[in-house]
């Protein structure tokens, strides 16, 4: 089955807002198998609806539309769509009774265009709207499905969830299931990645791989295709097990999650709990991993050191060190981290201390980092860095890089 | 004009990100009054790209493409592109050059597959990329205008903003400039916002009033058309007048910048410095403002004072506060302010004590936030909020607030 997801409104082709249903229709369709091949968006004008509608049909065998369902005179998702059809519309009895108690109930005079949102498209399957008044609706004509959705994600999304994919699961004609196992790499970038394994990449059918890069991570999606998911993991395994002897120093996880999570997770897992000193990332670690909920049961807190006074008089980092050494260096990172972890009684201390840019310090070039990580019971490791990026990247990846050590070293333990 | 965007790319139609570089192109596009008809994605398919690039040639002046333009197996937007329009590809020396430093420097092996990126369709105005290794390209055939972008937004937009806005203007016909003044406010949300303006941007004609919210804040862009800049500003002028009478307590700044640009300046402008200590938005402030460059002028750091003991030990909040009225508390509060000031001799502290969720804390409901502002030679401001959203909506909104009040107060001074 070849899907395409059609929204409908204006406030999108002027920016107002993002097209978030298609990515969240796209994520639905994808659990079941269902293959999205275009997304559109279109503007409130029956003409280029009607037009879009015409390309759809050539191309896709399921169509779904969000949004242009309302009471207004811009809504008119249905009425291109019943022309292009050839039906009618008639009143659903059960929405028209469920607009007018939404009036009744609050005092107010229900306006004679909200009557057209209890409209759908003669002889349809017609989906209750439980969190609003115009009901999702879904024909066929020809071998396509078309399915007409609301537009507000609080109306669509528990609509979708309890109606629509219990019918499209329906409609499918074979017992087929996608079955992905995404794998998050940090420390190792896009292409190197890429080149590492294009032999598999080149020759993937299924499972298909797919590398995207985000946020300064690198994940892999396996997909397999198969009659159930056991058959799936058969066909994703021996792949993974392929990229892990490839690349596996470089995997910190699977699935959707984070770097922040999984260390908050392993944490939690070992009773251990852990303390920041950040200077060039100013906190960024620190709300990376309070932001996970439940972080409060592994992190004592953090100093954002982030002039020399600062590391001295709350970290006792000496002032031998910093007008030596220097600031940015391996001595001061290790100290900050062994001592913020010993002054806020963590198990595991971690530092950062580097040149974020624009401009060099200490005579040191943009970019070099040192991250520090104290464990109880274990030497203190510190890595040196040469990041590269804006400031915003340097720090980002600098913040994360000390969450990836912390990990690496905690499972060394 | 009518423009529409293409966004090239799998992952889209995968439902692993949104597709927010059409909203952003939309909202480029609309203020300088070129209409967008409709939003395209399509996968990393040559087949399916090249009949999306037909049926956009058949009905646009003006498509703008974005993504595709890396160097994996999976980009192929400028080469379907140049089959489309039958020309050929040609390596731009400015963006090969630009590759094989970024290697150099950072002493990685560049990989073949990185060349690909500097290819460019011959004969195309070439944009260059500050952020990143694809160039941006535009060219023209029958009339129509194609624009190749890259997909990153940390690329997209200052290519954009630095070399294809002032392209486009030059593309259309008449002599004309768009000026636009932007309001940023903090404190008021959108539709309020909406509500007391909503005769203004009913009427309005020549200028626009277009208001956005993004994370947490408002802004609003007023853009005028005229043959220069001063009459353009002439026309803007009144419109800015009445809404500084209405809402001017909201009003931060003007132009592109951030609450946190903001603050950092206005410390600079006074020779004064500034101390955080965060309790529940956990960083999320200093890093903020340590984000801004040159920020060092102005931070004497911070404490992540994420527990009760960090907030005895680091920060001396009496055990009887902590036991008593409690660490979400104006008392608290006011106590980190001050004291996070003094320690790191400061001339301002900030202070961020509260419920972030999802669970309630102290008995105290989430979004229940007190944020204090220690300032030499005032009382210490301690304001109580009470925010909704999910947990990281809080701590924005939270951190945001700390900054907001900061920068109210030293205007005070």
């Amino acid at each position: 089955m070849r899907a395409e997801i059609i929204a409908v409104g204006t406030e999108l082709l002027l920016g107002q807002i993002a097209n978030t249903n298609a990515q969240y229709l796209s994520q639905k369709l994808a659990e079941i198998g269902v293959g999205v091949y275009f997304h559109t968006v279109v503007g409130d004008n029956a003409e280029r609806l009607a037009s879009v509608i015409r390309q759809a049909a050539a191309r896709s065998d399921l169509i779904v539309f969000t949004g242009g369902l309302g009471p207004t005179q811009d809504d008119l998702t249905k009425e291109t769509v019943a022309e292009h059809l050839g039906v009618g519309l008639t009143t659903d009895q059960a929405a028209m009774e469920r607009i007018e108690a939404f009036f009744r109930q609050r005092g107010i005079t229900m306006t004679e265009n909200n009557r057209k949102q209890a409209l759908v498209l003669a002889g349809s399957r017609v989906f209750p709207n439980d969190h609003g008044m115009a009901p999702g609706m879904a024909a066929q004509r020809d071998g396509r499905t078309y399915v007409l959705l609301p537009g507000p994600p609080s109306e669509l999304y528990p609509m979708v969830e309890k109606y629509v994919m219990p019918y499209l699961i329906g409609l499918k004609p074979e017992q087929q299931v996608f079955h992905s196992r995404v794998l998050r790499f940090y420390g190792i970038g896009e292409s190197a990645l890429e080149e590492r394994l294009l032999d598999l990449i080149e020759r993937q059918d299924n499972p298909t791989i797919a590398p995207y890069a985000k946020e300064f991570e690198v994940t892999l999606r396996i997909t397999a295709r198969a009659a159930n998911v056991d058959d799936a993991e058969r066909l994703i395994q021996p792949v993974e097990r392929e990229i892990r002897e490839r690349l596996g120093e470089y995997i910190y996880a699977t699935g959707e999650t984070s770097l922040h999570e999984v260390l908050v997770d392993e944490l939690k897992r070992r009773g251990a709990t852990i303390a920041c000193a950040e200077s060039c990332t100013g906190g960024t670690a620190a709300s990376l991993i309070t932001s996970v909920p439940g972080s409060s049961a592994v992190m004592r807190g953090g100093v954002v050191c982030y002039t020399n006074e600062a590391k001295r008089q709350l970290l006792n980092v000496p002032e031998e060190v910093l007008a030596g050494e220097g600031a940015i260096s391996e001595t001061t990172a290790r100290l900050l981290a062994e001592n913020v972890r010993t002054t806020l009684g963590a198990d595991v201390g971690i530092s950062v201390t580097g040149v974020a840019g624009p401009d060099s310090s200490e005579g040191k070039p943009v970019g070099l980092v040192y991250v520090g990580v104290a464990v109880e019971g274990l030497p203190t490791l510190v890595k040196e860095l040469r990041l590269a990026g804006r400031r915003q990247a340097i720090v980002g990846r600098a913040a994360k890089f000390a969450l990836f050590y912390a990990l690496q070293r905690l499972k060394e333990r």
